[in-house]
């Protein structure tokens, strides 16, 4: 395994330092100090090559999207980014591949200062697992379980261009760039995250497509939630998309959006119009379970059932 | 992914808690909150199927052995276990296969005090990747880079049992229970770990074999080790084999050992004999680079050269 401990030092040498790492690479594990009066959110993902990415994806593309994904996680509990841990298991040792996974990875790292404190790689088949962990203030954390019926639904940003341009991979057609970039380079909403504390009743971000995303909100809320159709933020290309094949399933239940769908009280809609979040109201939470998409007759769109296994 | 998010709540059911868990398995994120006046000690390793282990290894140990030697790191820093996080990825959803995981896993866990806070569960060729936090005293973390010329050097334990078993398996021969025992459900010396802070200069656990872990204590101290290597422990066993085929590699290049070796000040010797800690005095530190093994005439054994590759 020399190679890949060389391959280790050049990784490591890459990485971005940080606040309060006080030993990083290089010993049995890292030594971290968080400030005082913090609490620590924690995250752990792996992704796996023909599952979650192709296995001929752009490494550098690659090296952004699994920090983004996860960094996503930190978004939705309003943290902010701390250290990393990567765990990355390769095939042969690839310096070249290695080089451009890691020139992704750190763009997004130095962007949200986070440091790459540990880890190792080992051969196998291709896999990325990655650790991140993020800080609070004490109880202000979003969590999935405090919407109550009456809040506004909002999310960040547009859905569905990661699952359009995935699509098109799927069926071998050429994917517009933007359209691939969403896919591929998604932005986590750190900053979003960050200022709905506070404001927010319940957060999660979107992966597994809002309908699913938002049915694990009204679960762990113990509520339902009602969304009009028409009113979520969608690109030019998935409207399009949209009025060619009447699909909503894009819009509605694609993954990877990694937009962040919260809910709010309706007291703190003032306080969230003057936070500078940019995002779009799509519907209600009210008492019940489940998550009914309706057109904007009031009409429950019937082919939404069945949406949480689409991913 | 249904199945296996059955499977998620299945293992985090089985979790067991603990102390400063704020949100466990269950939302974007956990939540942990360490006491005042702690680091923390960060780990994050993965098991590769066929490259770690066994595809046919028994789950219950599999699970033992994932979380002993990611405690192990723990452990070599003298730190105390808190929490864990799993990522599971599995060809299939057998719930056997992944209850008997829990059980191995969980009774190590609980005799620790580390609680599963989180992770996820995925499809794929298997691999285990966990990532560990402990916790330590402000600046007394065991490292690798203490020693000084004079330190005495200590191990706990006996070694090569494990890479004798290994080489049993690999050679289709019938391994005895004990020997097996040590390879496939080994115990990560963490009560020894606590006890030499304050005492031990230098400290790391022996996963790759002796004379390339002693190594990295010399590589980071910038020092030379001498070992004798007539006072490396052994069992019954690994003394019957050397004595049979005369190969010192089992002993001073075996891995999975998983037993602390770690350096003394002449000055703490006294408070290393009062520690309590089961130990042998196998050398010394020396100025220079680089380990050596001597014989009892003190003659270098040559075979020693090239030692690092052999796990």
């Amino acid at each position: 395994m020399a190679e890949f401990e060389l391959i280790a030092r050049h990784f490591s040498a890459l990485a971005p330092g940080g606040a309060g790492v006080r030993l990083g690479v290089g010993d049995d594990a890292a030594i971290l100090e968080a400030p005082a009066h913090r609490q620590l959110v924690m995250t752990l993902d792996t992704l796996v090559s023909g599952r979650h990415f192709f296995p001929d994806t752009d490494p550098e593309n690659l090296g952004h999207k699994a920090l983004a994904v996860n960094l996503s996680d930190l978004a939705a509990m309003g943290a902010e980014p701390a250290w990393a841990l990567l765990s990355l298991t390769l095939p042969e040792a690839d310096e070249a591949w290695l080089s451009a996974f890691a020139v992704g990875f750190r763009e997004l790292a130095l962007r949200h200062g986070v440091a790459l404190v540990g880890g190792d790689t080992c051969r196998g088949p291709l896999s990325i697992a990655l650790q991140l962990t993020g800080l609070v203030e004490p109880g202000r954390a979003l969590l999935r379980s405090g919407a109550r019926p009456g809040d506004r639904i909002f999310v960040t940003g547009t859905l569905g261009d990661a699952a359009l341009a995935l699509e098109g991979l799927l069926h071998s057609r050429k994917v517009d760039g933007a359209l691939l970039r969403r896919l591929e380079r998604p932005e986590p909403r750190l900053a979003e995250g960050r200022a709905l504390v506070g404001i927010a009743s319940a957060c999660i971000d979107i992966s597994d497509g809002l309908v699913a995303d938002l049915g694990h909100i009204c679960e762990r809320s113990g509520c339902a939630a009602v969304v009009q159709a028409a009113r979520v933020p969608r690109s030019a290309a998935v409207e399009a998309d949209l009025q060619e094949r009447g699909d909503w399933r894009p819009l509605l239940a694609g993954g990877d959006d990694y937009e962040l769908c919260f809910t709010v009280p309706r007291q703190n809609i003032k306080a969230l119009e003057s936070s500078g979040v940019r995002c779009t109201a799509i519907g209600e939470i009210r008492a019940g379970s489940g998550v009914k998409v309706v057109d904007e007759s009031g009409r429950e769109l019937p082919s939404m059932h069945g949406y949480d296994h689409f991913a």
